[in-house]
């Protein structure tokens, strides 16, 4: 019942009627479950499987930290605490959602280039590890340590001199507003000489959203070797290297996805071969949208089908108010369409559709000019890759339209 | 104590002592009565001497509403409750803050292409205005105001045949989500004949953010045509024509504002030789961005100036969770900075510097290779423009940070 233009991920399948299963539960079912629409499932079996996939892959002893920020949603959160070795956090809120979904202050991290007093306090507080971005930050984070009388966990995020090859987002590799540059890193490191501080380590960010195996491999034995320079000038052993992640997703079309064997192969070859002052060191990646983009999806319903010059639009109750990256409008250059399916029916396209939210903005459009069977008012829509920088990442007061459902895509065992 | 190179859009200034004075008032002044950064202030004063401009420029007669997707902050709302002739609407949610504000329901119209039942059943037992986007929506609101015994006060959108040259956002010409094709308008308007309508006119929206005097004369002038081709086959007279809005305002250098005088010269004459079939009508206009978006200031603290690669990169406790459109990651293909100034002390530029959020991503720029005074935490930056599209329309869960403050920019009077 899969249309020849269709694009459904892995994970997901059509039944024999046509309906989009979820978790192995119909689409509409799902909505029914929740009682409204919009809504976001996300799978945690989907989760659970890549996570399996990833410790397979890579060589035993690696840490998987997630990255609260692609998102936040606190069961899933609470389902993650269990399977990953760490959260990685950006501000105070994200901080305690991961201690308040179960995940112990010692295996959290906290970074972010603009992290207020308050903020270190509270890191402090709770024990939380601090991923120091500046000498300023370093110089705010000692005084409140010292007049707290708190030893502060601290690792120093290094600007890395070399970039992610090819990433959607470049984060190191010239000036960046992210950690210190490691130029400057000896001079900051010498700093960290200080009874208030525990030092950890490193972190180094070099880029997001990659599906090129070799250039993960390199960034990251580029990362080691930047580790192992820097080492000498460190404080105390490097306990723990951050890799940062960068590990992509395919959204589009002739994207293929990443060769995660040959990434763990690779890594594998690079901690075995590392030089002595790491021969301690545990390293970490720290995933966000590899680990929940794919086991999200985004449900709305069709409002209106009406024609307009000849063209056929859908419109539905979600839009860019829950998912503005799939619109194109979040950093977006060109827009490509997300895979999106109608999730009531299956079957050939009946021609192209264009797919748009209810927002009172020409933005809003889910997918343009999308192969699709007949579909009607009240139908579902689905659109994919919405487990990462779906709800939080979009403008959801925006029109003033309610919020979405959000739910764990588990079917009820027990009747 | 003006820099050479510094963008201060009227209604600011600074101080003799070079402080950035909001509605009289200096800005750190006002982060004190916050008691939080960041923050955005919106000054009623000059909405109301934006309203005061448009009523002089302006044929009399000609009914101002406020589209309130642009800025729903309900205390705003209550003040201009009292200056404009009407709220237009775009959703549920805004409908209530509009009525909540104090505006009669009778003068608020509810738009937008994706209208829930649910939503339309509000709009028919408040008694507000049903702008019609499609013959799908018609048949639907009919069969919930004959089920409900309520008489539906609506408007019929059409999507014209011609687009406002120029503008940021097409929203006619073409294949669009919105309104009712003009061609397939006069069987709509056959429908409409259906004594549980109370059938009010017509709402032609054909364009957005537009600087051009001409081109938005030209669209009001095609508009007025099209409902005087579409009048013979309307149920009623056409007491209400929504000319749309359009008004664009000057964001970046080299943008001029617009000719508010040319404006209301010729649609004064428009209206004045209007063909007979609309001898009756009061034409709207319906303003946004105009209306609000100069009366906004975003204020947020720096946290940390730290120099990377030689660049300095000024980080502060704001970004793209408040000001996404600021960033340029909202529906913009190039990113150009919006004025922005150190609100903190004004003086001579002491170099270039990146103004960027507290976000742990690449994206949250707010002014890249700004000159700036010499620059320290704890200065506050001021990004203007911030009135319209600011906080709803910029994704505030991104990341877990705390909301924003909002103000009304009023001074104390009595102390």
């Amino acid at each position: 019942m899969t249309g020849p233009d269709e694009r459904i991920p892995q994970g997901f399948a059509r039944d024999a009627e046509g309906r989009l299963l979820i978790a192995g539960v119909a689409a509409d079912a799902w909505a029914e479950m929740a009682g409204e629409t919009p809504l976001f499932l996300y799978d945690p079996a989907l989760v659970a499987a890549r996570l399996g996939a990833l410790r397979r892959a890579l060589p035993s002893g690696v840490l998987l930290h997630y990255a609260v920020k692609a998102n936040p949603f606190p069961p899933l959160l609470a389902r993650m605490a269990g399977l990953v070795d760490g959260f990685d956090v950006a501000s105070e809120g994200e901080m305690r959602r991961a201690i308040g979904a179960g995940m112990p202050p010692a295996s959290i991290s906290f970074a972010g280039p603009g992290k207020r007093d308050r903020e270190l306090s509270a890191a402090l507080q709770a024990g939380v590890a601090i991923v120091v971005e500046s000498a300023g930050e370093l110089a705010r984070l000692k005084a409140l340590a010292t007049a707290g009388d708190r030893r502060a966990r601290v690792l120093l995020r290094v600007n890395p001199p070399f970039e992610l090859r090819g990433s959607g987002m470049r984060m190191g590799g010239g000036a960046r507003p992210f950690g210190v540059d490691h130029a400057d890193a000896p001079d900051v490191l010498a700093r960290m000489r200080d009874p208030c501080l525990d030092f950890l380590g490193f972190h180094v960010f070099a880029g997001s959203q990659n599906l090129d195996a070799d250039a993960i491999a390199e960034a990251q034995r580029q990362t080691i070797a930047l580790a192992d320079r820097l080492a000498p000038h460190a404080p105390g052993p490097i306990r723990l290297l951050n890799l940062g992640g960068g590990f992509g997703v395919p959204y589009f079309p002739g994207d293929r996805p990443l060769d995660l064997a040959a990434v763990g192969e690779r890594l594998g070859q690079a901690i075995a071969d590392r030089p002595p002052s790491l021969a301690g060191t545990r390293f970490a990646l720290e995933l966000g949208r590899y680990l929940v983009a794919e086991a999200g999806v985004y449900l709305a319903r069709v409002i209106d089908a009406k024609l307009s010059a000849g063209e056929l639009f859908l419109v539905t109750d979600g839009g860019l108010h829950h998912q503005l990256a799939a619109t194109g409008n979040f950093g977006t250059v060109v827009r490509r369409n997300y895979p999106v399916v109608n999730a009531s029916r299956g079957g050939p396209p009946a021609g192209p559709a264009h797919v748009v939210g209810c927002l009172c903005t020409p933005l809003d459009r889910l997918a343009e000019r999308l192969p699709l069977p007949e579909t009607k008012a009240g139908d579902l829509i689905a659109v994919f890759m919405a487990g990462a920088y779906g709800r939080t990442a979009s403008p959801e007061a925006f029109l003033g339209h309610p919020p979405p459902v959000e739910l764990l895509a588990e079917p009820p065992q027990r009747a």
